[in-house]
């Protein structure tokens, strides 16, 4: 039971889309993650999923749209809404979503991690 | 299905203790609070919390000990663990508890917040 300081956290780990572990809330899960590049497109059948922006900038790709985030800003994309997070330049994202969420969502590729490292 | 910008939030109420509703994640809740003082003693039977501090200071008293929080950081406060949030200057936190949560837990007061306001 000890505070999270995310920076410290952020300064732990330097893989890119490959989310950790730093919370748990009742069934959620809290992750951080740095993100730069094209992501996959993908959705979450059951799970809603909030991107936070916490250094840099961001945008998730949907069909119809960009949302472009900066830091201090979130979304949260609903669950079955296909998107692809892209970031031109490394971005450090808190990510908040259900226990049982795949990163890569209904898709298995060579960016999907079924484990996820706690931090 | 709109980004939230957290400083827009905050711009946007100036009563304290009065957590106001900003997204849904599945079955949770995220708010946004001002604090500033003492709040009262109270747990949550089933609900964990999370405090994330967005502006200023916060410390989270416990029974044992003190956690004090900084920008940036965020504790999470277990299901049945009596706290109270004292806040000496105004802070600003953001939220992330089960829909279920009432601000005040296991207490009512005159802090009760029964019915959240949306912003």
């Amino acid at each position: 039971m000890e505070k999270v300081v995310l920076a410290e956290k952020f300064a732990a780990f330097s893989d890119l889309w490959s989310p950790k572990l730093v919370g748990e809330v009742n069934d959620f899960h809290v992750k951080v993650a740095k993100l730069k590049g094209e992501f996959v497109w993908h959705h979450h059948e059951h799970e809603d999923e909030l991107f936070l922006v916490v250094k840099g900038h961001l945008r998730i790709r949907l069909k119809e749209r960009d949302i472009a985030l900066d830091e201090g800003e979130f979304f949260i994309v609903p669950r079955g809404v296909e998107h692809m997070p892209i970031a031109d330049e490394e971005c450090h994202v808190l990510l908040l979503e259900p226990k049982s969420t795949l990163n890569t969502g209904n898709v298995r590729s060579g960016r999907t991690v079924s484990e996820v490292q706690s931090l």
